[in-house]
């Protein structure tokens, strides 16, 4: 089974950006980790990060008939891109939604997700070990 | 008479994309039906599609000088793209809003376009032959 | 093929009634226009003016088994009026919402239409001209 | 490693209740499941479920000494007991929240949890599988 | 046919309680009232008070295999017990929401019914009158 | 006693209107079996209905004197016609109000009565059968 | 000076509706009181009531070319008739809203005048006196 | 019979400021027109205006005994200062609330009176009239 | 005189519970404090506490006839319990709403209390001193 | 140690005005009778009232190094006068809020306390004998 | 040129009040250091403190035909003190609206500025350099 | 001491776009202009502008270890990007926020700023001349 994960904006400044809230692990050092659990439950993992949610959208459509379930943690626009949402709809692929931090305990805007509708489920507050849930979630879903 | 058929996010994948909403059409076969009415009517067309909204910033940017008038699925970013508001407002042509579905009857957050009130009016909800419309409409607005 | 056009409250008044805002044609004269083009394009229209919401409701109940379609500009009560979207709804013709204005640019309260989630398709800011995309539109949709 | 695994109302009816939404599998099979699951892992598994508010409250204050981690789906209170997220924040131990169906795709008053402000984090949307998850997730938290 | 009759909060204070709004005759009154109504009709009816919303949840649930249709007047959990709203879907039997006093023409917090969109119909403000007409409209749903 | 039944905008289409909602019996068919019912009890019935608001307000002013209770199915003015609101107020008839559907489980906008604080009380949900209970509710309350 | 005096739903019933907010006084006292006052002031008054919301559009449209003011009790209409607002702004005659009772301190939804903004100005609160300051009002204005 | 005409914040500045929407009369003017129409009908005029909330307050509070009504502009104040509705409700005196422009018609921000619910009435959109329709409506209250 | 103390959810662990909001004594410390100062002042104290919104509701019911006042915490149960207002109202007993932190510098969702509107009045802010002001306010009010 | 008892708007008509909500006994008696208090616990107590927002503040601002803590009735600054609140926040007394009638219990607009936040705690709804529990409460905070 | 540099409620506490959010230096300090600094530009300063709104107010209007400009720190008025901001509207001179703190970064009811549409510019987040940036744009608006 | 001055969307139409809004002068000579005022003050400045929201984060990552300061107009994105606040607040450089208008005076939606509580400080409404009292500002921050 192939499986793509996704990072949206500012998600590639890992272990940079504000550790009290996201961690002090690097997206790199959190990604080698990821293929290698996912090399040990028969999957194989692709990485893509970006900061630009164009670039995420034709990513997204890329994976059709490529991937057979999507890691995605979209950061900021999780809360207003409706156009990624429509993505994730058109592509039919299970989608995880992953959260780093718990966005229900954080700023009021934080606390809606416009792409939750349209994905299986949502996995947040588990720090690193979010994006592990999310494919054992991701085996599951899709295996 | 030059006219410019821009589409935004995801309508790239128009006919494969939930084709109960957006009609099993491709966007190629709408253009080149487009591209042969207006022809008929002595207008010439072309067209435009990305799922960046900054492309599409660009693109309207551009148009300048070159187009007498903007069809414009915005697409998702009809809802929340205040900057592509910003642009047709700047450009000063006139641009014709266009939506395949009837966006009022579908989610509330759907309801909203941000753009309309800078666009010279709003066709929606006639499938792919809103389009047609819109056509008609830019040739009469602009003509 | 019969289409009726009905127009609501205060558009009567067309022509005469805050020009800038609706043109300066009257009722009369777009409804002559209408009617030469469906005849050319084959199409039979009635005409059906009353600022009265009851007398719109009855005769939306009376086009059963009379018209194919209806093109509906239904002045103010398009925002109110949830007893016009019941009439809609329930008799099964396919009505298609005009707009002379971009309701869309006026004030907050017009950008609401309680009939839009029952109609076909809204086509709005075109002026007079947006009857005759309605038109275009009623030939293509119950054609 | 003891860990408590709870649920709130309407959960002692799963298998029997509504299917489509929260499956076919009953509470106990789930537990069953969960506790074998537990024990390759090194946990101790104890579950509780209750209709009472005042009881799940009651057993919340009861865990502290006891268990090292609690996994709760409080099932409709999550929407509205801010007693239930007072009992929470009130003993001190990683509380991990857990829904069966992604409650952010339902109904408008279910995308609000009172509960997870004060909750490690939220897994939600994938079945009877979300509580595996939240075991390891609490494995990892308290382990 | 066996009818259940359940009272909500503060209902076992009938007749001592606010009688401007509730009226002067007591519960068990009531009660007898309806059971020999019931008894004309060929319906067997019980009936269960409780001021707890986890019994109410606890009976409901009970009601399963035993009863054909419940009558239930939720006293203030009306306005906010999404576990019983749960409870009452899940069980899949007619509930006819019965109310003493128009709810509708109180303070505006009674306004909101949160079950009633999982009950058959809703019946109130006729006083103690609005149980027996509960009476007929479970007779006739589930007659 | 004298009865008048009145019924608002789209409901003399009862029986070819969205049955799945409405049922599927006509207006007149339910009056017949309501009169008969009425007779039965005692009670003299009449019968009015009309798409028009101020029709129905006419209408309920001409009731003082002539019946001594209304059942009243306002239809979609139920919504939003204070000016029906104030007529009710105004006649100081015990006015029933009636629903056939069970308004708070549809639309949003539905769920909120305008006219229901100034009437005696609401029924709905339960069919055509609504009416006959608003029959025993009105011989109650003016009997 | 030519000054029509219109009112609308329920105002026929002045004097037997509700006289604590109302007053005692019948409109047909009213009119006969203000006629005579107007003709001490040299202008001629014609009176029209109606409960229907078509009739007084129709009525307003009829004004044009025939008085110099309008003195208008729209009643109900006021709090949501955007038809008769948009009727007062097309005939650009001077229109005086005029109200017997203080709306500003009645129920929350009387607050709002939909009709307000497109009248010369507000008389509320002072009973059958306002509609006397109006006059005066509607002779200084159209004077 | 004493009538104090009280004007409050930035009405000192009538005249000059902003004469599109105030008028280019000064306020000592129309004062001075005021005392003189009031001598006519037998009332003696008194003036305040002050800028500061709490004078006004004062100088309410000192009507008690003196005047037998109150005509009052609070200007800005009128949409905010619960102090002076609270000190209006507390003396007991007829107060009639004045604007020069209509207030409905301008900023949202102005619609609220939260004076108006207090006073015995309210007259806004007519200039510098709005004061002598005060006048006459202060008479027959007061009178 | 009897007065009972009545504390709702979580406060059975006071002292343990967040000290920075709550402090650090114990429930039984404040009671046994709060007896010996009701002693002094001649009044008996009973003491009641319960995580069950039902119990606590019970518990009210049976004040009747035995206490002459009621000092109630009801915990995070004072921002949506309506049932326990419903109580309250229905008892007739004077009712001092209490807590320990100042609840209006709180979690928004703590500003509001559904009970206070039935309470005699609200002591809030000064932590254990709180419950003593209250017994003097409970003496005063029912003394 | 000294106190200040300061009083906003419209309190210097105590005893006066409404005495239904605020009583019958004037200000100066209640100063006197709490003076009296004071004394006989060991506290100097000083007195202000004013109408004026910016003299309370001035006050607030004076209280520094002379007084231990205030008892502050705002009347109706309490709910808009952020300036008031800041002054609250500035001085860094311990300040208590104090309220005659139960301001949760009245207007909406009376529910919210802006300056709540910056105070210690809240008492009201105990009449006269709120400012009794408010020298305890300063006595406790600041002795 | 001369400049007014006028300071609302709480700020001639400078220095004292919260220096953590207002900074650490005196008013007459900034006021020195700014009087400096326009000197050295060729302006005249004159400085202005009050807590009350009257007579922020009063001054403002004796700025015409003195002052160039204003700078303008209205403190806690600038969200809700609609009279300053038709004061500053009527005036008809540049006021540039200054912040010590980042207004938009704290408490959401400071976010909004009611004088800010009346303003020329708005300059907030810079402490006492906010000033000397004002002294700055005064210049170049009124140079 | 390097400082980079960005701008975002329709910023590169600057002199052409609505110039009564924006000014007549091109972004090309305001950033020449602001380069020379840079160079006198000693600060070394760059220039970047992008239409691309994406671009735009990329860009403010790539500031650090670069630039000292940050001046930022984000145009339409000031309003939704959430990815953009996210950017700023992960770089942990001072951000100036600058708007050519004055934000506060115009549509609604452009009243608030998401990035701004991220932002050192906000300067808005002076024209170009905004960039150069930012470059102050930058220089005061960081210098």
């Amino acid at each position: 089974m192939k499986i793509l994960v996704m990072n949206g904006p500012n998600l590639n400044l890992l272990g940079e950006r504000e550790p009290g809230i996201y961690g002090s692990e690097s997206l790199a050092s959190i990604n080698e980790r990821l293929a290698a659990e996912g090399k040990k439950l028969g999957a194989e993992l692709d990485f893509f990060q970006s900061n630009h949610e164009g670039a995420l959208i034709d990513k997204l459509h890329a994976c059709r008939g490529v991937y057979q379930a999507v890691i995605l943690n979209a950061g900021a626009y999780t809360h207003y891109s409706i156009a990624i949402r429509d993505a994730i709809a058109a592509i039919k692929l299970p989608v995880i939604e992953v959260h780093l931090s718990n966005i229900h305990s954080r700023e009021e805007f934080r606390h809606t997700s416009v792409i939750a509708p349209v994905c299986v489920g949502q996995i947040s507050g588990f720090g690193a070990y979010s994006y592990t849930l999310a494919l054992y979630a991701a085996l599951e879903v899709a295996g």
